[in-house]
């Protein structure tokens, strides 16, 4: 796979800026493979995505960095630039529930995700046995006292790097001061169509309520709790005949492909997060 | 087209229910076209529809009737005997907005919606033209005193005989004592996949909300706004690049699909309300 | 779960047959879970549904099968009595792909799909890690001679007393005599929307005609390569941005879920196959 | 509405192509409100579309052609400036089905589809009442002569200096050098799936195979019939109690918005053809 640089931008709107970071990038001999840009004219805000071929780079990610710098005051720019040969460090947190985390080791394993997987956190024992096949570490944590739970759950996180944390159906309820600490880091997967069935038991919600169609969000965490920024949501198609058993079963699918979206999504920084939208260059 | 008899039941469950509507519909020599049965098992209740060749039944509805009366009384069956020859008087509710109102027009020009329509009534003038092209009688009411409008539309209900009232996109609140007169024969659409994005401005909420889909629900109008039971929904996946205008031009396609499968369902009596969800033998 | 009969049938359309068979129902104290019904006006054919709670039933199973046999004997009924108590070997037969592998093991190992999986056989070693893990006896053979290749997967298929025979992206043609041995018994994944692109590389095949859904068939394999009855299909909206490569990694969702719902569909008796076509009382 | 100009290029990729265009943008005080490209790394073919705000370009449109020719020079670009103020005429030749034409009529009629629609070609007279109610001109043409019927429409479509040939169900082959004469700017609706049941009757042809979707595809109009370079595809679910029929009624809605959204992409500039295939920039 090509190793690539990826620049990812947003500033306020103005004439000249597609030309500047144009011109900076042909300067510098890149080759770029992708381009995205979006203006949302209500907001006056410009956002652009560019995956450049590394090796078509003369200078290092270093000098590139301070470099783009200069271009980047210029205009307010919001900015990052990141490397496909970075890694980076995810750390998969789990419950009971095994298709979302073995969805996301399976394609992790045959290098359809590109990251680390250094570590999966449950308050369960049940997964361990995937967690062993994919000789990821496994930690398990007794979430009894909360509160101790979670400060073991951040002291892992510290200790492993963790760039990016997935909540892969783990039930608990982040506490507020971690998810600010990790706002824009981590990716939780609700079952069901946001902002529809929010909270506990979204399915027998939608049975309940008697909806036509299931479905599954893939969101930042944020403090509130089913109202981050959404990545992605799938649908699926049911009908009267379908009990709330029948929609954990096949909502599955729906869980299972958001969340993959999601996170590659994420790692690929084809997310931006403005407010409480993202912006996704699918 | 084949002129039907459409039997459709709910009961409590328990053996021998259909053994006893299918002897009884085989004693009269009834060729049964569609069958659709459904159990509740977490309401033990059982509901069934039927549609027969009109032609194959030797006695006429009103014997027909008559003799399944008396099965329908050992079972404590809810049931209902209807004619495809005997079409619904529709009447069509309309705003300012045209897609919804035309589509079903010419869906009942063509001859796909088989029901009659006596009146268009609207609170702009607007839609008169392809009302007159219809040949459909069109009443404007000035909605400026509320109640004396909604006076004024219940008299023309009755005086067409109205069976089916249909909102498409009609942007009046019905009052509480309407609703519950209609309960059952007034359809709503609404412009957004429901429960999400209840009331005024969904697109406008949708956007504001950073879904990555939008949708729309046909249901049955209730005291409760936009909280009928649901016959049908449909959605459209949209991007971070569409405006909330893009949504209302987009969302077009789900509101007609969705209202004119909701009026054929229920036109062809293959909708059974139950407490607040229904059953639509599609 | 409960344990289930399953009684499907179809034969020539006349009138009193669902009498017949829920007189005879009723008789036996049967409780009826689900009952599907389709009669296909073109052909004049009766295709029936039902899934009967087996502790509701007085007989034994094979008292109802000769009770039932007269019956349908009098209505030239082709039928079967199946009890989801005992679950169907299936064999798996695999490549060097392994997403669709892995998706029915895990949702054979979780318990979703009810059957047994007394073997996996491979013309390549890749997936053996796999069928370790999940304790299922692993069959490498070596399709150099193709011939002996196959004679040594249909007398595996003998010796494990295969009763459904599952390609999961095996990348063999299976030769004409052992397609007729398993008719009705052998599901294979194709990687396109059939009848487009069969054969070969079939996303290639879409990349360079510019299609813009992919997506997957789920069929039963028969000589006519790709030309099986149809089970279950998925589409996946792409576009042009997307290269060969893409399409490789997406369908792969849409192969999946084909191919669970076809497998699962089989192994509940919810298929009928009627010359060249399937029902699927889904 | 906002009137813009669209820039629109393709040429062989080369680093700095990207500057040179945004930099001749800003140097002529461009106000960018939407930008996309592609780079086809298998043909080394880089793609472009820019929508610009007309009222910030400080020269009017023929200077800024004459100007942007000279870049265009240098990078070898195959390319077009069009203004959205200049609305394209455009024809619609229809035969006796309504729903593809009269959709087509209401986008345009309430101004959703921005062109002028100068007349309306036919090879009945069925749908003159719609033509009349619209005042769009109505030509019927017999075409039991077929070689002078399409001198005819060749004629008319001179006569009214049509810019895009709408196909809404018009269900004469065109002949080969017509065909040629309207390269890439003939727009045909199919009923199916393409490449799936190409030619006659594509829902009598799905029915037979037993597919479990239908579809519609809109695609260019080429000599070989059904095989032009696909712009759009819509499809639906449909099951085995779906009769050729029932996929006649449902798959218009295909039909419809694969229809709609391919006039429309065409009339934004949003599609590039490139050889078989087309780029959507949608």
């Amino acid at each position: 796979m090509l190793s690539t640089y990826r620049l990812v931008i947003d500033c306020p709107d103005q004439t000249g800026l597609v030309a500047a970071v144009s011109q900076f990038l042909a300067e510098h001999g890149a080759n770029i493979l992708e381009a995205s840009h979006h203006t949302d004219l209500q907001l006056n805000r410009f956002f652009m995505r560019h995956e450049i071929d590394a090796k078509s780079i003369a200078v290092d990610h270093e000098d590139f960095v301070n470099a783009f710098g200069k271009v980047a005051e210029r205009y307010d720019m919001r900015w990052k630039l990141s490397d496909s040969e970075k890694n980076a460090n995810v750390a998969l947190l789990a419950s009971r529930e095994s298709h979302c985390l073995i969805d996301v080791l399976h394609r992790w394993h045959t290098g359809e995700l590109r990251c680390n997987i250094p570590c999966i956190i449950a308050n369960h024992e049940t997964m361990r046995e995937y967690a062993d096949w994919y000789k990821v570490p496994f930690h398990f944590i007794d979430f009894t006292d909360k509160t101790a739970a979670f400060k073991e759950v951040e002291r892992l996180l510290e200790h492993y790097q963790i760039d990016l944390t997935v909540l892969a159906r783990f039930m608990q309820i982040v506490p507020d001061h971690l998810c600010k600490k990790l706002a824009g880091k981590a990716i939780n997967i609700h079952h069901s169509f946001l902002p529809s069935f929010a909270g506990a038991k979204p399915y027998q919600q939608a049975y309940e309520r008697g909806v036509k169609l299931i479905g599954a969000t893939c969101h930042y965490v944020t403090s509130d709790l089913d109202e981050g920024p959404i990545i992605e949501q799938e649908v699926l198609r049911i009908s009267h005949s379908d009990s709330a058993q029948d929609m954990v079963r096949k909502g599955k699918r729906c869980e299972v492909n958001a969340l993959a979206n999601g996170i590659r999504y994420h790692l690929q920084d084809r997310v931006i997060i403005h407010q409480t939208k993202t912006l996704v260059f699918a």
